[in-house]
């Protein structure tokens, strides 16, 4: 990785240039995202410059363009997600900490024809613990939801 | 710059290991840092990870945390600004774009005690319009208002 940072400083210069949709996406932005999005089997990706505003920015779009949408967000969920999610404007409910029941509980509550979202982590940074994915992937198949992880 | 960067990483390693208060900052930040405030005469200066995170945090927590706050933003202050100070939640008055006379106007209408804030840029990122800055800082002194550029 060293060595490779130190051609790609020879190649192109130091510093970005600007933002990306001004001057700051370069070769590397581009193969970076293809091989991620190849890595994950999906269409394309999208690098941030931090975790902060990956969540800020993704979950701001998300929840916020699609009319209508519920999120239900993990209560330990990261500074970044309950911020991307305030700015969303979107309506929110919070589950209990990593707990299903809790999650479905809410959902079922809530009308049929609304586009969801579930909000979480995998190993929250705070406190280490494991989300129970499998139960929640199941979850958000049964009510037709989506999750942002 | 170039050289400067290759003694860095091989100093330093490949990326930050983290955000700045878990394993993010490095000697290098702490040194540019001072460097920044003793050039601008500063008791301290703060890096953020680019102009939009700058001033998305500063603004949020400047607007945000004085109580009662009111702040007088230029019209096309750059997007950034506009978050930060709606992240703020602080009281905002928009004054025509370089317009010192409808600044003046705005913040003469307000109660005296109140603390104030007018944000503006020095060279406008979208116009390339350059602010009457020389003018925007006597209105500053003459309603005890804090500037932020």
């Amino acid at each position: 990785v060293i060595e490779a940072m130190k051609e790609a400083i020879d190649a192109f210069g130091a510093g970005s240039g600007g933002s990306r949709n001004i001057g700051g996406t370069n070769h590397y932005h581009v193969l970076l995202e293809k091989e991620l999005a190849a890595f994950h089997g999906k269409e394309a990706a999208l690098l941030f410059s931090s975790g902060y505003t990956a969540n800020d920015g993704a979950l701001s779009v998300l929840a916020g363009r699609m009319p209508g949408t519920i999120v239900y967000s993990d209560a330990l969920n990261h500074a970044s997600i309950i911020d991307g999610l305030r700015h969303s404007g979107a309506q929110k409910r919070i589950f209990r900490h990593n707990d299903v029941a809790h999650l479905e509980e809410l959902i079922a509550d809530d009308p049929a024809d609304r586009p969801k979202l579930i909000v979480l982590e995998s190993v929250y940074s705070m406190s280490g613990d494991i989300a129970p994915l499998a139960e929640i992937a199941d979850i958000a198949k049964r009510y037709g939801a989506s999750t942002f992880l």
